[in-house]
C-alpha cells in the first residue's frame, strides 16, 4: 500500500515582460507566460505542473503582479521558491513572491480587487527607451479634462459601452474602487490612467484609456464619458488603446489579506 | 563653370535605447549608433555623410540627448529633418530636434555641460520592465549615506580616481554643477544619482555610481570618498556601474543657449 503524498498549494506573484510573449494564456504554437511557468515548474520538481493563472493578460501586455496558483508535492519551503524558479526562468518574468495558501484557493473564482496601469508617453516624438512600456502620441493632451471624464466612471455600473464584444461575461456590471489620471512625478511626460476595480471586462481598461486619450486631445468631451455609460453599447465607446502601455500591478485577494500581497517592490 | 553648392551644418539632438548597440563608435564588424545615423542620413540625403558625435557612449549606455552634427547640401529646412529622418531610422533611434549651426561649430570643441543620469533598481527580486534601464541591486541601500558621500564630489577635483585607467584625457580636472542623489518620485523602488558637469572622464559616471552603491550599502563610509578623491588613484576608488543603468540626459553648449536644446520630452 502506497503513502498518499501531500500535496501543496503555492501562490505566486509574478512580474512579467509582456512584449515577447504571445499573452498569459497556454497556446500550442506560441510562447505564452503561463506555458513558460508550467515547463519551468515541471523541470524544477521534477513532477507535471500546470499553473492556473489569475488574469489571462493579451499579447503585449505587462504585469508586475500577476498571481498563480499550482500545485505541489515538493518539499521545499514557500519563500525559497522565487530563488529557485528565478535562476531558471528567462529574464523577462520574475517571481516576486511564493506563499502556501489553502488547497482549494481559485485566483479567478474568489473576491478580489486589482490594479492597473495604463501609461500614455505624450511627446513631440517617440523616446525609444518608453516605447516598450507606453502608448506614444504627440496629440498635446489635457490631463485636467481627462480627470473630469474619469470621475463618472468611478463605482459600480454596467460598463457594456468599455467592453469588447467578444466577451464572454455574463455580466458587464463592475465596480471601481479608484481611477485616477495624473502625470508621472519622476517623469513629467508620461500621463498615467491608474485603476483599481473588483474586475475588469475583456479590454476594459484600454477601452477607458483609449476614450481618455480622445478626451484629452479635444475629439471627445469629458460629459460624452457619462453617456457612453449610459447607451450600453461598444460602439459608442472610444478606441481600444494598443496593448504595450498596460501592466497589470497588483491583485488583493479578501480571503488571503493576512498574506500580504503588497506591490513586489519592497524589499522584503 | 559649376556653381558651388552650399553645405550646411545641422546639429541633431539623438535619444537612443542603447541595449542592441555596440556603443555609439564607428566599428567596421559591428552594429553603433554613428554607424546607423551615417548609413540612415546618407540614404535619405543621397550623398555621402558622415556625423560628428558630442559624446561617444559605450555598448549598452541610453541617451535621451545624445548630441551630433554633419554636414549636408540638402536644402530641406532643419526642423524637418526629425520626421524624415524618424520614418527611416529603427525604433530605438529617434531624433528628437534639429537646428542649424554655424558651419564650425564643433560639439566635442566648445563649452557644455551635460547631464546623466544612473539608475538603480533597488528591490527583493529584479523587475523585467526594469531590467535595460537600471542596474538591479537587492542590498537595502541606505539613500541618504550615499547624499552624504555625494557632496564632496560637487565642484572642481581632480576626478582621477573615478576615471577608468584606459583614459586618454590629457587632465583628470573636472567640474560638476550638480550631483543629485535621491529616489524616482514616481516609482520610489528606483534609486536615481543625476549628475551636471562640464565634461566626464571616461567611465566617471559609472564609477561614481558603483563608489555611492558601495556607501549605500555600508561597505565604505560616507568620508571615505573624499579620501578617494585625495589620493587621485583609481584603486582607490569603487568598481564600475553596469552600463544599462546609465542614461545621456542632455546637453547644453554655451554658445548655442539661445538655440534651446532643452529635454526632448517638451511638446513642441
Amino acid at each position: 500500500m502506497e503513502g498518499q503524498v501531500q500535496k501543496r498549494r503555492i501562490l505566486l506573484v509574478v512580474a512579467y515582460d509582456g512584449t515577447n510573449y504571445h499573452g498569459w494564456q497556454l497556446q500550442p504554437e506560441s510562447v505564452t507566460i503561463e506555458g513558460v511557468l508550467n515547463e519551468t515548474l515541471s523541470s524544477l520538481f521534477q513532477e507535471e505542473i500546470q499553473v492556473i493563472g489569475a488574469s489571462r493578460t493579451d499579447a503585449g501586455v505587462h504585469a508586475y503582479g500577476n498571481v498563480a496558483v499550482f500545485d505541489t508535492t515538493a518539499r521545499i519551503p514557500a519563500e525559497k521558491i522565487p530563488y529557485a524558479l528565478n535562476r531558471k526562468l528567462p529574464e523577462d518574468i520574475r517571481i516576486q513572491r511564493a506563499v502556501q495558501v489553502a488547497e482549494d484557493f481559485h485566483p479567478r473564482r474568489c473576491e478580489s480587487r486589482k490594479t492597473y496601469e495604463y501609461r500614455i508617453l505624450n511627446t513631440k516624438f517617440p523616446i525609444p527607451q518608453k516605447r516598450l512600456y507606453s502608448h506614444w502620441t504627440y496629440y498635446d493632451l489635457d490631463v485636467e479634462r481627462m480627470q473630469q471624464a474619469a470621475e463618472c466612471l468611478i463605482g459600480e455600473h454596467d460598463f457594456k459601452s468599455f467592453c469588447s464584444v467578444n466577451t464572454q461575461a455574463e455580466s458587464t456590471v463592475r465596480r471601481l474602487y479608484e481611477l485616477y489620471v495624473g502625470r508621472d512625478a519622476g517623469s513629467p511626460e508620461e500621463i498615467v490612467i491608474r485603476v483599481t476595480g473588483n474586475g475588469f471586462l475583456y479590454n476594459m481598461v484600454r477601452i477607458i484609456a483609449g476614450t481618455l486619450i480622445e478626451v484629452g486631445r479635444g475629439r471627445l468631451e469629458p460629459e460624452d464619458v457619462a453617456r457612453m455609460l449610459e447607451v450600453k453599447d461598444r460602439q459608442s465607446g472610444g478606441p481600444t488603446a494598443p496593448a504595450r502601455g498596460l501592466t497589470l500591478v497588483e491583485y488583493h485577494f479578501v480571503e488571503l489579506e493576512d498574506k500580504k500581497l503588497e506591490k513586489p517592490s519592497e524589499i522584503g
